[in-house]
């Protein structure tokens, strides 16, 4: 079984009209995506954040989980909450994991386009299941992860089809639904 | 193909204490909720709660995504809020999906615990698929559903298991989870 690592990215990002931005923090993208990252075993999730009062704010926000009241008020939240680490660049994230399992993870993300080296679901839980190389697997906020950077990194996820053309999930949802097709029970298999 | 209504129960609710209260909206439960239903062409999506206060707020809400600005500023948003709808109680999103179809739905919900009619992923997942009858899919907030009203349900799907034992997601990623596994594409048949 690989580790599982997922970094949630907010530079260099596109924002509505296609200008490459950094995007703000949001308080329910840590909280709600830390849950979910717990839940499926994720052992590091990464806020990807190069300013300076974004990572200050970030801090001051897992401070009071790690370290601080909401470690008393509610462990369960404070047990996800300790996973969490601001980081600059999507690089770092990426140095990090190497310093922890002394291998480069495979870089993957998501995307509404189809790529050469876009892969199905089914490739990547195997790969998760199988493989020894870790795995970060990156989203972006906002409008995307900018163009250059897409090409860099080593496998694409198909887009997430529901049930119909409508495709405007919001990345905590996307994560979630991610998270299961990727490191959930093998509910399909049950009767 | 049986159609799919989903409730988000704000009372009777379980808080901290395990007394029954109602439970405060939250915005985010309604947009997040909202865009991963319309993804999974859930027909109506009923934001249920008896208070006169939350009822106001929440029309205040939909009203400025259904007919006020917010349809121009982002128009992919206001489809997923069009099919929001304010109800007072679970027998009223009954009633109306009964108006709507003519059949009186399923009234399914999740729960940690396991029950004499608690079913698998897959076959409710086949319900759906095959099945007539409409089904009305209900998510607690707070600490969960008041136990008597539980008791009055068709069906109780399985809790979610991700990779761990870990079991805090909030709602908003529960919803998405399982619609996936109900509604979503069938990409664990994919290689």
């Amino acid at each position: 079984m690989a580790e599982l690592y997922v970094g949630l990215v907010h530079y260099p990002i596109y924002n509505k009209r296609m200008d490459v931005i950094a995007s703000a923090v949001t308080n329910f993208d840590i909280h709600d995506i830390a849950r979910t990252c717990r839940t499926y075993d994720v052992k590091q999730y990464y806020l990807i954040h190069p300013k300076e009062a974004q990572k200050q704010m970030i801090k001051k926000i897992l401070h009071y989980w790690q370290e601080g009241y909401g470690k008393v008020y509610n462990p369960d939240r404070a047990d996800a909450l300790e996973r969490v680490h601001w980081l600059e660049d999507i690089e770092a994230a990426a140095k990090d994991i190497e310093s922890r399992t002394g291998q480069r993870p495979y870089i993957v993300t998501t995307d509404a386009r189809i790529y050469p080296n876009t892969v199905s679901y089914s490739f990547m839980r195997k790969q998760l299941q199988e493989g020894e190389k870790p795995i970060l697997l990156l989203f972006g906020t906002g409008f995307g992860i900018e163009a250059e950077v897409m090409k860099s990194f080593d496998y694409i996820l198909e887009p997430v089809y529901g049930s119909c053309d409508y495709n405007h999930l919001c990345v905590r949802s996307a994560v979630a639904i991610i998270l299961d097709r990727l490191a959930g029970e093998a509910w399909f298999e049950k009767q």
